[in-house]
């Protein structure tokens, strides 16, 4: 999707008429400034995605390696927070040209990152003359860095996921004072009911002696990581004290968890309710304002004419094929008038957001060169064969025994003189299939399993040869190479998830929520970061990894004399450590799969100060109670949208059209089951069908969105459509009741 | 709730006019005939509770103890499954006598108990014929047991549970078969990636070098039981290998976990739907029987005249007061016709199951004796004292300060004098309560909290007696009365919940969701034990528990020399075992949990067969995939509709009409918060609002659910309501629609 339809799928970034004019775009004939005022109305980020671009990558080898270098290379090996410092304020400045002065500090944003900018300098100089006054001071201005990447505009996705977030918090919080309560309460019992026992744990440690010992160990049974342990001495002692803790876990870990998930869950989807709400109502401004700027007195009501349409259409997605909109623009106007109303205008934007494919039925290249030889006798027996369904089978069947003998070992002589056999089928494939189908169409951009195959087969012949090359010449034996080739081989087996339909179903409504995903992977990067940038100014070099074979004293002990005899040391878990980000990330990750969480703990607490204690619970808190809910919640609503939402409005009379145009690729319903699939017949559509002497065909794919924000709008349709009535509202009331932060943003490129 | 208004709230079992005779009621005046007849039409079960009750306690004592005992105690010590077979059969035989044949016939239910008799039979010859020639044989008829409970007619809501998660099933498995399909790929990949490169384990053992082990490591994985230590190895040794870990978490623990509590989800919503809207689709029908049958012809339409509605009512509720009775009606003939139409009668069930709490303002026994005492300065004063809320927060400081002396060393003789101090302070609150509000109002039967404070300080009085004068005896330091003692006290301090508003709501919509949780701790329970019962087969006496100071050689091995250097035996697991029914029970439990999950089943893997793993993914799949799924799905549900449903349009006009009638009891809101509370201002309202001179006062316990079946309908309200209109048909085709399943049903037990 390019960038141009950002504006019209419902960003934040408001029209900016003023400080921007349009550079490069010269296709506007008949009113040429109507129609750019139109677009500018419409879109706001334009085509500056490279200016962008370079901050972006700036800002993140900076905050991943600690410095600058790649994009912004002039600036040679500055440290990090000097650079992303220089990086944020030059944007700041050049926002300040672009924008007037009203607008730019009015934009909370601008302000967020003045301020931390300047506590980043301030920090800088604290460190700077502590440093040289022979101290240590704390940087912890780097844990402001990420803040950075939450307030640039483009991080409008996740600004907008931490703005739902924290005000879930307060409605969190109740429950988790009571949450609290009831642990301290159940800590209290556990101390006076096992304290005088002298009870012993499998260490031979005493066993809830010691109350807030009691209370860390009975938070980490909430999170189960000390499951049966904790309750077995006592319940060696007795069968009734399992009750305690069996009442415990029943109440806090699945009753009082299953309420985090609703409470987080219910107030996570109310402020995104409203959010989506806001942008729905910006988008409908926006539409309005663009169509006041292109409306022509039609009879006694205004309408847009269709060449303004088509002008602006073209202007806001180029990516658009002229039959592709003459599709929106048949479905718009439905009667046929050659122009539009103002209602069939603002559903635009929802048009341009429903993903239309279209197939181009092309003529076979060899058929243009060979002509003959294409259409010969052993040609068409062959291309039928390819069609036909047995192909497919035997080449499942050939991945299953290819999985049988991946298995086996590979130092044999003959199996990896097998493997050969294998690449060959598997060559032989894409040959075939691109000998039948149209190359291009073979390559289409949504055919994803065609892409994946070829690249996966392509690569493990690249690597099988290099691999053997490189045994061969016997000057190196590399192991990594034949890791590559390994996970080539594995991963070409996926392939016979494609060949069955429900799989395929699953995989493909996995791939419709994957936008929805990949905004929450952001999200919870940067509150890694976070965790990890505060980890690592506490705990670094605390813990240390050694070879098995070093020579260091302490190596055995993750260099560290206090951990002897702990769990950690006793698990091998010396390379969980702070030391730099990238264990750091691990580690966060390992925190937040829960298990073994109190043993991680547990030796960062005793390298450091009892207090530690404190970073891994509200991290638990944060992230496992907080945002991992909030993640579950949102896949379970986004595969109910899938399961349940029947096709919206405009799908369907956009499907309506096609089938109308008899434009339309049949296309097979699994009866009643996930969802439809969509590259179901795509392979066969061209030749195959190409006896009905269509150049072109179209169709839906039918529930994949866009961009997120279309996803979203979906999901909260049936509470967003009793405003669609009320969008027809031309006053400025509407722009009034927007929130300040809508109105006045960041501007768009435009000018650059 | 008596069991008369089952019936009514739209139960299974249908209407048995044929077979029942109503014993013991003749308050039927004026159409005593018809009215039982419609009485018969809306009510099924009758009071035969106590036979039912005496089935139950049968089973359930057989259950767990394996033998007979208390409740058919003439049978002796039978050993259990004979027991259980008398008992179904005589209340088969019981069932056959009083129900048509035609109808036992085609009762699933009847079939099933039956063939389940018969095989418990088979089995009892087969493991006798065994035995008496000195074979062991395996009683595999016990795993039949639960069957029994969930095909009595008691056991609907377990049966419904069962039947949805059965429908479930085959949705479940298409993503259950990816989801397999990934972890075998990963596992192949691991084998590739790590099988030849030497690394150790933490124990020293080889790492993902056979393809089995692997598979039950990655599965583990997805369990997060063995989160980083499966990782550790490879990632020592590089930190790349840490991705293929990491994409393995992401994937299979996080997102398809999610699909499944997606799947699993929605399918038993839906399913669980129909069966609801097939449970109203009867209730109306019942509504609609008893309606032709009350029916009189006034005008032109039928209706029902008051009279007949009043004893309706009594015979079908008669626990309701006629107050209460008068509110109902004044609600169902809002125009004040005194007959009401076949709409307003059919809603007569919905009605009674809207829980309204009668308020009945009493005078103070004490103003009754001593009315010039009671009304004196010196009265009034202590009166308006504990009215007043400072009273509330003098009692919550005493709570906390009590806290921290339970903390403290109980050993020290003044801190044990100073417990008597608390003693003395809560029950001078109890009495001082007593004095200034009317005692049978205190302990009406929905002052939940004041009836939990007097039971457990009541029970810390005579628990801290009992003590001290073992204590002062010296015959008998008992450490159970203590410990009695202790949990008493830590009791106590709960009572601040319900003095901070926000909390009180919280635990009220708990509270409103408990029948769903019990209704599902039901549904685990019986998934349990036929677990249990297959795990005593297979693992009885492998494992065993011996004291610390046990002679037994094996005693550290758990008395089986296999489980040296096992993890099992390392973190002393010996105590878990399948050696009796609570151990099991509690084991299971501890697998549900899922931590140490494959320590655990490891442990019993060694001691049997590697095949016995498989019982354990077995378990993991059913309870934690499927059924804990469920459960976190139920109760998000559950809060969901007491979040954001309004009130339920009967609701609503039963409210307006307390306020019409100035009956009312003025709630006070929690502004935009969880739930309204109910108990909120119950003790204020007798004396403070006395002076308004109201007799009587209602209120609604807004969203209170009589029955599950109650709560059910009200979460799929919004799709049974189109129904709604339909219920006006009188036509018997309403009836065959039906499925036969509700139709042919066992009888209740009205002829007893």
């Amino acid at each position: 999707m390019p960038v141009d339809a950002k504006g019209v799928n419902g960003s934040e970034d408001v029209i900016t008429v003023e400080s921007s004019t349009v550079n490069g775009r010269n296709r506007a004939e008949q009113h040429p400034s109507k129609t750019k005022l139109a677009l500018q109305a419409v879109q706001s980020l334009g085509n500056a995605h490279h200016h962008i671009y370079l901050y972006y990558c700036g800002s993140c080898t900076c905050l991943v390696r600690g410095t600058c270098s790649f994009p912004v290379a002039y600036m040679g090996d500055l440290p990090c927070r000097v650079c992303l410092s220089l990086v944020f304020t030059g944007r700041l400045v050049h926002y300040a040209k672009v924008i007037p002065p009203w607008k730019f500090w009015k934009d909370a944003k601008n302000i967020c990152i003045m301020v931390i900018i300047l506590l980043t300098l301030i920090d800088m100089i604290i460190y700077g003359s502590l440093k040289m006054t022979g101290y240590y001071g704390v940087r912890w201005s780097r844990v402001l860095r990420p803040l950075f990447l939450v307030n640039i505009t483009e991080g409008r996705l996740i600004r907008r996921s931490f703005r739902s977030i924290r005000n879930t918090l307060t409605q969190v919080l109740y429950v988790f004072l009571l949450f609290l309560f009831s642990i301290l309460m159940f800590s209290l019992m556990g101390l006076k009911l096992f304290g005088k026992r002298n009870f012993e744990t499998s260490d031979g440690k005493p066993y809830f002696t010691n109350y807030l010992d009691i209370l860390f160990d009975m938070y980490v049974l909430v999170t189960t990581a000390n499951s049966p342990d904790v309750m077995m001495p006592a319940y060696d002692f007795s069968v009734w004290f399992s009750v305690f803790f069996i009442l415990f876990i029943v109440v806090n870990t699945y009753i009082f968890m299953s309420v985090f998930l609703a409470v987080v869950y219910n107030n996570y989807k109310k402020h995104l309710k409203d959010e989506v709400k806001k942008l729905v109502r910006v988008k409908r401004y926006k539409m309005v304002k663009a169509f006041e700027i292109l409306k022509v007195l039609m009879g006694n009501e205004y309408v847009i004419m269709q060449s303004d349409w088509n002008q602006l259409v073209r202007m806001v997605d180029p990516s658009i094929s002229s039959s592709h909109r003459e599709l929106l623009w048949s479905v718009s106007d439905d009667s046929q008038n050659g122009y539009i109303g103002k209602f069939a205008f603002i559903q635009l934007s929802d048009l341009l957001n429903i993903k239309v494919i279209t197939l181009k039925s092309r003529v076979h290249p060899l058929k243009m060169c060979l002509p003959r030889l294409y259409s010969s006798a052993a040609s068409r027996v062959i291309r039928h064969a390819v069609q036909h369904k047995a192909f497919v089978f035997f080449y499942d069947f050939i991945i299953l025994v290819n999985a049988i003998f991946i298995g086996l070992d590979e130092e044999n002589s003959l199996l990896s003189s097998v493997e050969w056999v294998f690449l060959g089928f598997y060559l032989l494939e894409i040959v075939l299939k691109l000998y039948t189908y149209e190359p291009r169409s073979f390559f289409a951009r949504h055919q994803f399993w065609n892409w994946f195959d070829t690249t996966v087969i392509i690569a493990a012949l690249l690597a099988t040869i290099i691999n053997m090359t490189l045994i061969s010449t016997e000057v190196y034996n590399s192991r990594e190479v034949l890791d590559i080739v390994f996970i080539l081989r594995v991963l070409r087996l996926i392939r016979i998830v494609d060949s069955i339909k429900r799989f395929r179903a699953i995989i493909n409504t996995l791939i419709n929520i994957g936008p929805t995903m990949i905004n929450f992977g952001q999200l919870i990067l940067v509150v890694y970061y976070i965790f990890a940038v505060i980890g690592m100014e506490v705990f670094k070099n605390k813990i240390k990894f050694y070879n098995s074979n070093s020579s260091e004293p302490l190596s055995e002990f993750c260099g560290n004399d206090i951990l002897k005899d702990s769990a950690f040391v006793k698990s091998k878990y010396c390379k969980n450590n702070f030391n730099n980000i990238v264990s750091s990330f691990i580690l966060l990750l390992e925190l937040t799969v829960v298990n073994q969480w109190h043993v991680l703990a547990t030796g960062f607490t005793m390298v450091t100060h009892v207090a530690a204690r404190t970073f891994f619970v509200v991290f638990h808190i944060i992230v496992v109670i907080i945002i991992i809910n909030i993640f579950i919640a949102f896949v379970l609503e986004a595969f109910f949208v899938e399961y349940t939402v029947e096709k919206c409005d405009l799908q369907t009379s956009i499907e309506k059209k096609i089938q109308e145009l008899d434009l339309g690729v049949q296309e097979d319903h699994i009866g009643g089951s996930l969802v439809d699939d969509m590259e179901t017949h795509d392979n066969e559509v061209d030749s195959s069908r190409s006896s009905k002497s269509k150049s072109l065909m179209f169709k839906i794919a039918s529930q994949r969105y866009r961009t997120v924000d279309a996803l979203l709008q979906r999901m909260f349709e049936a509470d967003l459509s009793p405003d669609d009535n009320g969008c027809s509202t031309d006053d400025e009331n509407e722009l009034d009741n927007l929130p300040p932060d809508f109105t006045f943003n960041n501007p768009g490129f435009n000018s650059a």
